[in-house]
């Protein structure tokens, strides 16, 4: 059996210590160990992977670190690394980042399962059908957007989505949704956060005459293009090239960056510190 | 001799030919062409380096090319290679992209000749004499600031400098020094601009979480840290490093984007369109 | 009208005038123009972008031109920019990088027409089906290799196929046929070239503990992985990932740098000088 | 107190607990924890870093530590992370890499002691006599060499030097001198490893047509440009670029590679796995 434990508490002597001793006691063999010790905040941030005897149950591993956990004021998670986590994944037209993100999970560099492709426009429903992955087409105006929402919330129960992944979905979430699924629903920018954010950032780009342009993870929360930063690329552009340019070469930068930050989320990698993300990779 | 030649007009046929053709007339062989044309505003920029026979004046060359320039609406330059750019550097306390200027002058690397350090700390004098240049230690108060600049302006004139360079000059220059000196001012702002203006970016970058800290050259402007963009890069920073790890990681990346762009500029390969810079290397 | 006209010759004073007074004659409106002077040869590389009157044809231009090729030694050669490439692709079983070509394609990003797609495998036949692009199984052992490379010449001359593309194509072509059609074959090797050539180029670059893996695009010729380079990227590893994580990681790498060669390619945007490549971009 | 501690063992479990336990009896609080497990040979490498109470000495710590390395089997080390390591640097006319290396020192990025500057030419004397700084001209024929080798011998001796930097040092050192400072000489290389060995490697690049080029840091072994590789980078260079300019983008490169590889080193965060190394940053 594979887990993944992730913690944060305030930082103290015997904390390591504390879960590694609990955790050999179980025949635990510890394969990854990645520690942060914020200095400015005094808290410490862990993550371990290891793997135990076949017969261990997680309720067993649950019972045993209890104690230390309460000992030290530990948020903690335990993951089974052999559960696949569940995604929802909505676009609008352009399908490049979706269309990556299914090439990853296909080879298997992405381990998940899609679920669902949710979207306002019916462009990518070949695509999803062809993958053998239910398509719901939802379009979005002001009137039906609450209702529109209500459905995506009953499909995330329905099919015990842990992750949505809005790759390149062009409808902003209601306040209430992204305050409900805080830390599980992951948006691409294409832009590189904090500049230009909103609408048609690579025109903004171009206006201001920058000589990189980039695309920016991150978590969705109620502030528009302001949730905690995951993974950001750039990419330079010269005076030559066009918006529609900076929008070709962007794809790229896109599709990697949302892959990515997918991919840390769904291996447990990232821990929120407040705003911003600590990467354990 | 060899010349460099930069214009821009509006874009018709036979542009390419008229200018060429004036040059082929003075036996001059071009070594470089480059051309951009702006379809947004139809607006032609070239750039020509050309040699030419021994005893060729510029004074000849500008006059044979008068009509064509006169012909086709023209704002035109013509630069003698071998004179040498003036320029002085302003700088305050942290020496990083000061010291690189010098050593890349030192090696060749950027051809230019540095008349003067100004500064409004004394930290980087005993660098000045080792390299024999003359070093002006002029502090800045809100009281003394305009005759301080006056100082600056006689200087410029005196020695008949043709850039001023801000290596981290960490005083904002007076909106009529920036007109005055208009196109010939470069910055260095420790960000990627348009992100972070103003104090501390690397403070702010830290406190917003990105993935990537990032420097920017600029035109100097009346706005701050609004002017037209010559040069940018960024750095990957992770979440185990603080705002002074950014300090220190910016510092590599501060010194090459300034020597870069003050390279470009030296060599006349950066033309102004509108707000953006065209970049011919 | 728009054409691209590529040429080179022994440089010399008077060649930039002689070309663009022909097209301006014609009426041409230069849109590009790219310059190369070789001085270790003293050889001149020029590619010039224009559109001329509706009514030009290429044969007018060639006619005109040919006095001054004529006169300068020139090896030139006049492309119209209306007219699509054609390719072929080649592919064994991994599929990334032949998927981003047909999506570049699929976007406009890549302006070319795959007239087919060669494989020794049966892999990508859905691929190619659903793309409405004929799909050639042709598997290949050291008996029908000949055979096999006849059929592919045939498809060649048939299709009027001007490029074709090794997207991870595993199979060794011919001396004969590499030099048959010198500089029309583009191959992406996995690997940082000139290291690790042949065979299991990660395995290599993880034995030898290199930081940064790569992949190149270049020139088929009879020396394996020793044609010219068009294009080249590098991404970085951690000792932490085995070679199928390179693998894994090289797949965009890969697919990023054969789209932008064949791009490259196809707007005749390469140039051979000797062994080397100028990229007029 | 501050100390580091690395180690490798046979993989097996409650290493970390082991180890982590120990540490938490003498009251130490655990500041920074890397692990790998290399799964293709079954070895595990560690390093920690972590503060004990004032009057802790590391003779305590080593002896508490005893047991639990003997019943592991573990290859451990300890430092007190006060110390600053303590470094020769040896030059021959190229001084950018050297120039950068005091910088970081100045600066503190760079926690070492620069005990001597050693040098088969005359050129950087002012340089190090500026920094207050040993300087030794030791010019290096075929008849001298082993004769000036035994001085360096004893210069490390005398100086309790730990490392010795090769920054564009341009002997060869022999085998007995790289064998008997195994892992403790960093040698900069200024191309991409393995590609371009030996000399004049920015020639290699220049005529094999690259479009990058790269510098290395490694461990000096007795194969020349063969031993294990700290850091890598790579930059962009273009057709227009002759070896010098090569050179002189080179410059900046090779600065940064050696500078982080330094870093690397003095702060324990670089652990050899057989030819391979493992970098905990």
């Amino acid at each position: 059996m594979q887990f993944i434990l992730t913690f944060s508490c305030p930082d103290k002597a015997g904390i390591v210590a504390g879960v590694t001793t609990v955790l050999a006691q179980q025949g635990a063999d510890i394969t990854e160990t990645h520690q942060f010790s914020d200095r400015s905040t005094g808290q410490l941030f862990m993550r371990l992977a290891f793997s135990t005897p076949e017969n261990t149950s997680m309720a067993d591993i649950k019972t045993c670190l209890a104690p230390v956990a309460e000992q030290f004021g530990m948020n903690m998670r335990l993951h089974d690394a052999a559960v696949l986590p569940r995604m929802i994944i909505m676009v609008s037209r352009f399908d490049h980042a979706l269309l990556n993100l299914l090439y990853q999970v296909r080879v298997g560099w992405l381990r998940a399962e899609i679920v669902a492709i949710v979207s306002n426009h019916q462009d990518s429903e070949a695509t999803a059908r062809q993958a053998g992955i239910p398509y719901y087409y939802w379009p979005v105006n002001a009137q039906n957007k609450t209702e529109q929402e209500d459905k995506l919330r009953a499909l995330v129960h329905t099919t015990q989505t842990d992750l949505i992944v809005l790759a390149r979905y062009m409808q902003v979430l209601s306040d209430s949704l992204s305050a409900e699924f805080s830390g599980r629903i992951i948006n691409i920018h294409h832009s590189f956060l904090p500049s230009f954010k909103g609408a048609r950032p690579y025109h903004q780009a171009y206006a201001r005459g920058v000589k990189l342009i980039g695309a920016t993870a991150h978590y969705v929360t109620a502030d528009l293009d302001e949730g905690p930063i995951i993974e950001q690329e750039t990419a330079r552009v010269s005076h030559n090239l066009s918006p529609d340019d900076y929008i070709a070469t962007g794809r790229g930068i896109e599709s990697q960056v949302l892959a990515r930050a997918v991919k840390l989320h769904t291996e447990h990698r990232v821990m929120l510190n407040g705003h911003r993300t600590i990467i354990f990779s």
